[in-house]
């Protein structure tokens, strides 16, 4: 693109590094941004300064935290002996969203990846198995994305903890609720079947 | 969403209010953010403040420009005898990329649409009735959309030039090139057999 500013360029440039956004939507949101009075775009600014410079790592579960330790943590309502290992933050809100869990979290920063050059001394994994050691968990759920790098980090985690005395499980895999059956995928479908379990379980207590 | 950190919460809500962003975007946008190293976000935002700080529009035709007179305006290269309206600097690039105008340009800031407070004395409206009154402009080209706002944006500055010496024209409206008769809408295929022009003249000299 031919701009007609060095200084709108360098923003545009900044803004489509940022992952899904290309040079066309940097632009709208550069000059967007311009519209804006200067106290709003110092702000916009700072605010990632700040977060940048001030955000902290629960010491516990790595979750994101502006405390050493995290709420979800050092919540008295939180069961401590259930932990849920998850990918990132994101991973975390969404199974928070669900409202369905008591218990605590361990964050692994990531997913085993050869081919992204991250393997297991890259994620805090051996801080799980030092938590585990511990010996207050009992049971670890394994609530990581269904694709091969999921698969091949808990296969890595399960290996780690199967001599442990604790409880290893994995979340669910099948079809969504409300699925219609002819639009899954063959893959799920096939599994679902080979992983079927008995009516009267899939009840919710 | 339910958010571990306060930092992140704000950084959020500074993405999100931007156009197009939602809630979910912002937080990729944002964690993506974290993953890069400390300088790489300070340069982020410092190139914004520096671009709101620091950008400044022609004098002459009130495109974003590095100068007091921007380089389309200070070219020697360039017609001053013809002017272009367009509404925004998006536009000037749209036209600058065809790299089939000589021209100069005039950028009015906006459109007039009285159903978000726009009116025409909050665009650079005078500032171009003043450039033709100066008389060396010969032709003002209005390239403004096709759109209400861009037709009423029209309509006026026409009626402020028409008893001035120079020519007023706008841009062609009509089927796309590369476009399949079948599916243009009605407006605009009817609209181009009724301003229907003679072949020869549809050729490009």
């Amino acid at each position: 693109m031919d701009f007609s500013s060095r200084l709108l360029e360098n923003a545009v440039y900044e803004f489509s590094k940022l992952p899904g956004i290309g040079q066309k939507t940097a632009l709208r949101l550069v000059l967007h941004l311009l519209k804006q009075n200067e106290q709003d775009v110092h702000q916009f600014s700072n605010t990632l300064i700040k977060l940048k410079n001030e955000i902290r790592f629960c010491k516990s579960c790595h979750n994101i935290s502006d405390t050493p330790v995290c709420e979800i943590c050092s919540s008295l309502k939180r069961d401590k002996t259930l932990v849920c290992v998850a990918e990132d933050v994101r991973d975390v809100m969404a199974i928070e969203n669900t409202g369905q869990y008591q218990g605590v979290y361990h964050v692994l920063g990531g997913l085993i990846s050869p081919i992204d050059g991250i393997g297991p001394a890259d994620l805090f994994i051996e801080s799980l198995v030092d938590r585990v050691k511990e010996g207050e968990i009992t049971e670890v759920i394994l609530a990581l994305s269904a694709t091969m790098e999921g698969d091949t980090t808990i296969f890595y985690i399960y290996k780690k903890l199967k001599n442990l005395p604790v409880k290893v499980s994995t979340i669910a895999r099948g079809i969504s609720f409300g699925g219609e059956l002819e639009y899954v995928d063959e893959v799920t479908l096939g599994r679902s079947i080979a992983t079927r379990i008995p009516y009267e379980n899939s009840l919710l207590k």
